[in-house]
């Protein structure tokens, strides 16, 4: 399938996409959910062959149990359309409204961005999730997904398909693009004309890669080099408790803890009651001089660490740690080196914490709690197709509203200027 | 001066321009109008150099007319900082807040984007204009003007910056990238780390360049091949006046109609009226076969379009003209060929009006009044960095609050997940 016309077909999907009711976007959620059941069969076996592609191919145990589909993930999925089918249907809103002295009345209104393009790695439940969202906001989606996944994409999309003919809704509201050339994602990435925004979903490796070669507007999405910083005034018990959190809790995550800075004076007291916690999961300290000389004595395993540390997003049972003198430095220290996603301090001192919450240059900023919290689910949007850690159009987590843009109509009965 | 170094004093200018209460922005506002004032004598000495050149150089008329300050021009820029001092300052307000049942308290704040790049011609009323509105909305501002008004911007960007000292702020909150390389342009465009978004405004093919080059997010502006619809129950005097004011009261500016679709039914009656209009202005139409039909015999400038007419953005007294059987035609051809920027149908009947409202693809669509009211002062935003073409981030005017992001900050007690 030529590219141009996927794009072609996706522009045009997208304005009828703009023009249905909620109503009957919820119908088809519903048809696509049931549509995912009945063709359960077609699509493990699809899963199946990749599995065992994937598994020739050597990928790794975390690669394999992401790319891995059964028959209890596919009911979660089909269950998640019906979440979506309960969220509150964001376009048509009118955001403004003013009547000129002249008689002009102008309404800004919310409507779908338009055509949303998706890149992502080997997960076949991003297939549906990005359709999911993006159908519910009237946007038109096209994939590309990782290699690895073909065959199950091309399963999981052609049942969405089957469900959106049998509403009789475009089915070119979602397509997939097969090829998994590196010629034909650079040309995905720069068809300005056909697609609105690209949304990369992965590692930090694939999200650069598309911010680095797309023409289509980026949304930077996900890697988070997340920091907790431990005030001299913190209570020592939330401290540990929140690094140990937010480090361990679930390593793979965007919103787990990577980096510790702690206060001087408050350093020989916290960080062997951290260390001891952490020790619980073998978690290895990337320290400072300072730290090191604190820890040496301890059990558990510590490393010095060097200045590639500091940026680094382990994704591991792995966390550095440095000492710093007072919040200041801590701020500047996150600013420099964090990837802007969520930070936190533990401070029992309310003039800190605020200058901490007001300075950090990040999408989310806590004050005594887990760095883990940061989730559309959790912030109350019901649904998140990826976390913006850039700061135009949406930032932190994306729900529904921030895949709609708005415009202006303007009546008039005859104004001229 | 190292382009490096320029990005990292913005952002850092960035973090204490977020900090700064209205009062004090308000007070460089002010500070800065006395030192334009002051300084009125250097500041056109510059210019006439520029003018002078740009003289030798063969600059067309249009050109060194946006060029020329004089002291009234002067007296206009200071005047506009007073007006930005009476916005509203949208930095803090508090867009959505909400406590969980762990007790988690969620606020979503409005917050400056950070450092803004701004890439335009030779207009050093811009430099003025960018400064203000980005100061304002509290972001550091990049400037790359025009290498034809250099001297200009140069004396009006220290001037600024004194402005900014007298008040003990970050001089920095503004620079300007003196060097008129095109690699330096290339690697201004490319610094992801310290500049957030890149706002292009002037030709198409500037903002293109721009588009097709940087490698930091870009808000597309201003390009407006804007599309009068006249339906077949319009009222022929209304839609008369229309075209003729969007066509000609300003022919040089992105809100002015490029191109008129007739309904076939009206086109006999209507547009030998038109014509008859325009000719005042001696304005010359490019039409189709069935428009050159009925206009052949009439006194006036025709010519036949080719299809490269109905992309083109004329900025000239030419008009394009093509007969459509119906809304729908002229909702596709729109959606096809325009630039997104505004579009207007001329019509009694409420239903095809609300039909071409809800289906054009732009930031403007307007029944029964002329595209050029398309405007931050006439929207109600008090001020314009550019008009937005895209539909990320902002879309139509761009006024303070397009200048502003969010974060969320998340005040707790030691949760955890």
């Amino acid at each position: 399938m030529n590219l141009e016309t996927i794009g072609q077909q996706a522009r045009q999907a997208s304005y009828a996409l703009a023009m249905l009711s909620s109503q009957k976007k919820n119908e088809v959620l519903q048809t696509v959910a049931q549509c995912l059941r009945a063709n359960q069969d077609p699509i493990l076996k699809a899963n199946d062959q990749d599995m065992e592609k994937g598994k020739q191919k050597g990928l790794n145990e975390g690669l394999l149990d992401r790319l891995k589909l059964d028959p209890a993930r596919l009911e979660a999925m089909a269950d998640s359309l019906l979440d979506i089918v309960k969220l509150e249907d964001p376009i048509g809103e009118i955001l403004e409204e003013r009547i000129l002295t002249n008689g002009l009345k102008i309404q800004k209104k919310r409507v779908p961005i338009g055509v949303i393009g998706m890149i992502y790695e080997a997960r076949p439940n991003v297939t549906l999730d990005a359709f999911s969202i993006c159908f519910k906001s009237g946007n038109a989606v096209i994939l590309k997904g990782g290699s690895d996944a073909l065959l199950s994409n091309i399963a999981i999309t052609q049942c969405i398909q089957t469900g959106l003919e049998q509403c009789g809704v475009d089915p070119f509201s979602i397509q997939l693009i097969e090829s998994t050339s590196h010629e034909d994602t650079q040309r995905f990435m720069s068809m300005t004309k056909w697609i609105d925004v690209i949304i990369p979903r992965g590692s930090a490796r694939l999200i650069q890669s598309v911010m680095n070669n797309a023409k289509v507007p980026v949304i930077e999405t996900g890697a988070g080099n997340c920091h907790i910083y431990i005030d001299n005034t913190a209570d020592l018990k939330k401290a540990v408790e929140i690094v140990y959190n937010a480090k361990t809790q679930r390593i793979g995550v965007c919103n787990a803890a990577e980096s510790l800075l702690v206060q001087k004076e408050i350093a020989p007291k916290i960080l062997p009651l951290i260390q001891k916690r952490l020790n619980e999961k073998e978690v290895c300290l990337k320290v400072d001089d300072e730290a090191y000389a604190i820890l040496k004595e301890q059990p558990g395993r510590i490393e010095h660490a060097t200045a590639e540390d500091w940026k680094t997003e382990y994704l591991d049972y792995i966390l550095s740690v440095k000492i710093v003198s007072d919040v200041q430095e801590a701020i500047d220290h996150i600013n420099q080196y964090s990837t802007h996603h969520s930070e936190c301090i533990v401070s029992e001192d309310p003039q800190a914490a605020q200058q901490f919450l007001d300075q950090i240059d990040s999408a989310c900023v806590y004050w005594n709690a887990s760095t883990r919290f940061t989730d559309g689910g959790v912030f109350g949007l019901g649904a998140e197709i990826g976390i913006s850690t850039g700061k135009i159009h949406a930032r932190g987590p994306m729900g529904l509203k921030e895949m709609t843009s708005y415009k202006y109509t303007i009546q008039g009965n005859g104004q001229v200027r």
